[in-house]
């Protein structure tokens, strides 16, 4: 079958290689219906990349339940099925308190002799415990839709729902990538009735306001800083969600949180150290939290709301490839030609 | 009368000075009847001062008002109030949100045409929001125990606030400080029934398990994390309380926090960048919290229980000096001779 393996910065391949098999009873093989391109993808392919060596790519996926391990109880052949991005046995202490991403008995997709989900087919590992059974026909239109609760919508969630978002608190997303977007209309659904978006691609950002954000500012830095400050009457937002990753972000993060607000980060950290200090951050009782989404923990929560249509956050998607041009998706995503991909294997 | 200025590092002395008088509406003047010296009044003597040049110190205190200003409504002359370490109208919405540090109309003792604590007399502004009445006799016996409502038993409650310490938590107290035990006996009140203090002081530590700490931990660094991860399952603690404000303890603090945890800090820290990457804090989804303790948020909250004699905060008071000596009491505390001092003007 083909699959995406990352063999160094901006060197994306797709290859033959060999069909997966189930390898502990707890495995399902999964055929893939569609899958995306992540922007964590991109910070591997600008050599920001956690593991070293060859890495089989792509950790959102949907599919069809295809071969089913001994000891699976909860799946059969032709389910169709979403998985988190980060597999998980979703009964340990840690993901009964919500916390999938810190599974006793989990992982990540494309490590050791597990697969990634660019690909036509994958070994899921703890089957019984990642995989959601996704109650529509695999010829659904909603399933763009429903793709995204493997990451980026949970991901833009769990960003609202860790800066504790609700009818009482205002909001700065920061980034018009895919999971600002999908923060944005997060922060919606949890009641948010101000939400300013701070972006500067303007496609990306008029969905931004169709998903929820109440205003846009373009101005990155100290001047975009100014802007939030003087929408707000100098206060800044009790919540702001930094979905980018850079330093640079870190900061304006900081620079238009309210005081004793929250900076919700689900952007991933490009850099290590950065300012704690005491007129940031102490003095004004700021809060830093956020991290890795544990998708799985959202993905029945937001199910429902991806069914009945009044969400759409498949629209993040804006261009498809088939699983051999992969690479060319990678491209686009990487010059801002695409917001997000879609691949159809 | 006499007060105390900071000339520079390690230069404190006591000085005539004027008497303080009304200025605004909103004063009254304090007649002192009893200070403190903080651990944060250390950094200052340690040249990690916030504010340059010759500054009134002491922001712990209670006292008796003598004379009120025309736009008081709620304090008269004789009443023992007890004052947060930072002043303010308790009005405002910061003050509203339990906020009071960020107070739209407060700030800092000894800045400004504000005097501070270690004196005979202070003038307090914003002293209807500013001070709380004590239902005592200014010769109780409780009132040791009510001046740790002015700053280090609030701070240590912020420190679990903040935490969201309860009954299901498990909590490290890093630093055996007054703040640290301080913060033991708030983890304890909040019901945690595990508390892990670190700290290698025996008199101190004593204390602290007298105050509810159930294991003390007298390593640091990477042999302190080994320990307190034994006593853990390898896991670490839900909360951890970092009451040192040195990188060290702030290191360690990281070392030790369970995966979906979080980190309270109330130490105030004298470094400004720290380490907020991928594996200590965003991948095991670690909160960072804390900060300057809105003391005055909680004083009616603790007061009944210092009045009813179930806390004893005071404990931490192990040395009494008179107002001219209060050089030797920064001296004994810079030393660790003693844990806190008291001053009886």
């Amino acid at each position: 079958m083909l699959a995406t393996f990352m063999y160094g910065p901006g060197d994306v391949r797709v290859e033959e290689t060999a069909e997966p098999e189930i390898l502990q009873p707890a495995d399902v093989i999964v055929r893939i219906t569609l899958a995306a391109i992540c922007g964590s993808d991109l910070h591997a392919y600008h050599g920001g990349g956690i593991r070293p060596g060859v890495a089989a790519m792509g950790h959102e996926f949907l599919g069809v339940v295809e071969e089913v391990g001994a000891a699976v109880r909860t799946l059969k052949k032709g389910d169709l099925v979403v998985a988190p991005f980060v597999w998980a046995d979703n009964t340990c202490d840690f993901c009964r308190e919500g916390l999938q991403t810190s599974c006793r008995h989990g992982g990540v997709w494309g490590a050791g002799d597990v697969g990634g989900g660019q690909a036509e087919a994958v070994r899921v590992p703890q089957a019984d415990g990642t995989l959601v059974k996704l109650p529509v026909s695999p010829d659904s239109g909603l399933l763009p839709d429903l793709l995204t609760l493997a990451d980026v919508f949970c991901t833009g969630y769990h960003a609202a729902f860790k800066g504790r978002v609700d009818g009482q608190t205002t909001v700065t997303v920061i980034g018009d990538g895919a999971v600002g977007l999908s923060a944005v209309l997060s922060a919606r659904l949890l009641g948010a009735s101000r939400i300013i978006l701070m972006g500067r691609h303007p496609a990306r950002t008029a969905l931004g306001t169709e998903f929820g954000a109440t205003a846009v500012v373009a101005e990155r830095g100290d001047e975009g800083i100014a802007r939030v400050r003087d929408l707000t009457g100098g206060d800044g937002t009790h919540v702001v969600i930094e979905a980018v990753g850079y330093r640079e972000a870190y900061d304006q993060a900081f620079g238009v949180v309210r005081k004793g607000g929250t900076v919700s980060r689900v952007g991933v950290p490009q850099y290590t150290d950065a300012n704690v200090g005491m007129a940031s951050m102490f003095f004004p009782n700021v809060t830093l939290t956020g991290g890795v989404a544990p998708a799985r923990a959202y993905i029945e929560r937001l199910l429902p709301k991806v069914l009945d249509g009044s969400v759409h956050p498949g629209r993040v998607f804006d261009r498809t490839v088939s699983l051999k041009d992969v690479p060319s998706g990678y491209q686009a995503m990487n010059d801002r030609t695409a917001l997000k991909v879609l691949v159809r294997p």
